[in-house]
């Protein structure tokens, strides 16, 4: 494989919270949590750390530091890297590039949000009025519209994205850090309160907090840790076109340009992931991506999760994905990291793809922004 | 001169808007204009720019692409950096790290803030509001127990303040961009309003919107364009040590360490300065900055302003500073460059330093960030 540096870059530690509601655990300590079990599964200690991007939205100009300063006071440049909801995928290529480009060894990629009830305000589950309190408009209605234009282009189905959410669920009750453990039934998400019709909640991402971190090496440290990841893709994209109006467009632009992208880089095709986490905040984004990911024809991504394709030709979402393991916005990017280094590590335990050796993680920031990472084992 | 990076980084471009309180305007409008300005000055199309950073504060989460996406529609990343009032010094030193690196071979640092009566929250004049509304602790009060404790030990007076007032106001007449152009007495200021005794507001910078921008290019791009100016340093430092709520030893220990390590890159010592922006956000600051920048004694502050130093030893916050300027928090490490570049090019009409041949920016942001480049001519 090709590499998307002039030098190789390679995840040698990663790390992260359960993810959940964690009423009363403040962003910092959740920050610093993440960042200790990093580093220890690098087994690189902090002090060798040179510059750290960190990724979140709601936590504050300066929230980056107060989690690192709780871990070490080594002056290092920290940069607070934001773009929505890929604001942690932002902060992942900000550190690949530092280490990509010779100018570091180590960098430290973390992403962290403390999202529960006291952090911002919000009304009783609804993860809305936090996006809405960042300026992002209305999002569930967004991707309600988002949905019948699929629909009506395509005939994607209402029951087509409760079985994104059922095979999620399914993921994510296999995953002991994801905020659900509950498997649910086509059946329970169509009974589930509608949101934003035809959205029901089940096919909405919850209100989460969390945190994640990797640590990533040039190839001279990552021979001496455990066992390394090289990444093999690292790309984000802006907007490249305005879709006038036309969300369907926009998120189809925007993603595939950045896939196509990263492909390029790693120099192979859909065909050859093994598995891939995809922004699956909505059920119908998850469909959408399909499309986006090149798994299936555009229009096909209905019957590609009805087939049962995205658990046999390449497992989708195995965290459990934002739909159940959760959506703590700044960490969600640099979570994905956690679950790509184990699929290829083969520690997935009960949701292991068998002889996992590439995986992909896909995040998409509303307001201009997609990050995809391809990982080889 | 040394490099900070393997790869030579010059300004190829700078510009800003005029400072002041925009009432009306949005963000996105002044750093469209503050970009334009810079690209112009380069003589460089917006579409040779490979990676963007937009150091921001109170703009949301992807105000970076709002400013961006009015210029072009090329598909770029687009990171949103914050580091509080570091912020637009740490967008330029990301992009100087692109360039430096050998990763692209243009990129932009734009900072930007509306900071008007109908962006955020705030109470009449008070700055502080706004920054209160960030998280940072008030910032007025914090500054009048520094100035509390230097006095204590050095024997630094309130008139001393006075004069650093007096300096910068002088200064900002003679700078067509800054938010006051009206020079005042040492009585004036000792007789303006007090806001945190013994702090006037006159020794506080003011509310200010505005935007500025950078464009940053390698040597083979530089040579085609009209006046390049070379970075011989670049820094972010966040908090060495924890200062154990003595504020001094904070502001001393990460600026004097940003600062020196500045001039190792530079391989000059402060005696080689012809000018130098520092983070003048309140009179006392300036004073401390000429302790941390190396250009006399520690305790040595306000006898350097006294006996006129600052602007005959060095001239120091020519354009004006954050005191007459203004401080549109996230414009403001951006704004540093393009006094930096104008002086060494020798375009600062009324406020243009003879022969200026190497100019210094400070920029520190509250909460763990400071940040010093040095350019050459």
């Amino acid at each position: 494989m090709a590499d998307p540096f002039p030098r190789e870059v390679y995840v040698v530690g990663a790390g992260m919270t359960a993810f959940g509601r964690h009423e009363g655990r403040r962003a910092a300590e959740l920050g610093q949590e993440a960042v200790r079990a990093a580093l220890h599964d690098a087994g690189v200690d902090y002090s060798a750390v040179e510059i750290a991007y960190c990724g979140h939205v709601l936590q504050g100009t300066t929230a980056g530091q107060k989690v690192l300063y709780g871990v070490g006071m080594t002056g290092i440049p920290i940069f607070n890297v934001e773009n929505a909801c890929a604001s942690g995928t932002s902060a992942l290529r900000a550190a690949a590039m530092a280490v990509g480009s010779g100018m570091v060894k180590v960098a430290l990629a973390v992403g962290f949000e403390a999202m529960g009830r006291g952090a911002i305000p919000t009304r009783g589950d609804e993860r809305l009025e936090s996006v809405g309190h960042v300026g992002v408009p209305a999002l569930p209605a967004l991707f309600a519209g988002l949905f019948l234009e699929h629909s009506r282009r395509y005939g994607t189905t209402v029951e087509q994205m409760a079985m994104v959410s059922v095979k999620n669920r399914g993921y994510g009750a296999k995953n002991p850090r994801a905020q659900y453990h509950d498997p649910v039934t086509i059946d329970e998400v169509l009974a589930s309160r509608e949101v934003a019709p035809p959205l029901r909640l089940l096919m909405c991402c919850p209100t989460t907090s969390g945190a994640a971190a990797a640590v990533l090496a040039s190839a001279d440290v990552a021979r001496g840790t455990r066992r390394p990841v090289r990444i093999v893709a690292s790309v984000l994209q802006s907007d490249p076109a305005l879709g006038g109006g036309d969300a369907l467009a926009g998120i189809t632009e925007i993603n595939t340009r950045a896939m196509r992208t990263a492909y390029e880089q790693a120099g192979i095709g859909p065909d050859q992931l093994s598995c891939a986490e995809v922004h699956d905040c909505f059920s119908i984004a998850e469909i959408v991506h399909y499309e986006n990911l090149g798994l299936c024809a555009r229009g096909e991504g209905g019957r590609f999760i009805e087939q049962g394709l995205a658990r046999a030709r390449v497992r989708v979402s195995t965290s459990g994905g934002l739909l159940a393991k959760g959506h703590p916005l700044g960490a969600t990017g640099v979570a994905q990291v956690v679950e790509a280094v184990e699929q290829l590590r083969g520690e997935s335990e009960e949701r292991q793809v068998p002889n996992a050796r590439v995986a992909l993680t896909h995040c998409q920031g509303f307001g201009g922004a997609a990050g995809v990472h391809i990982f080889a084992a």
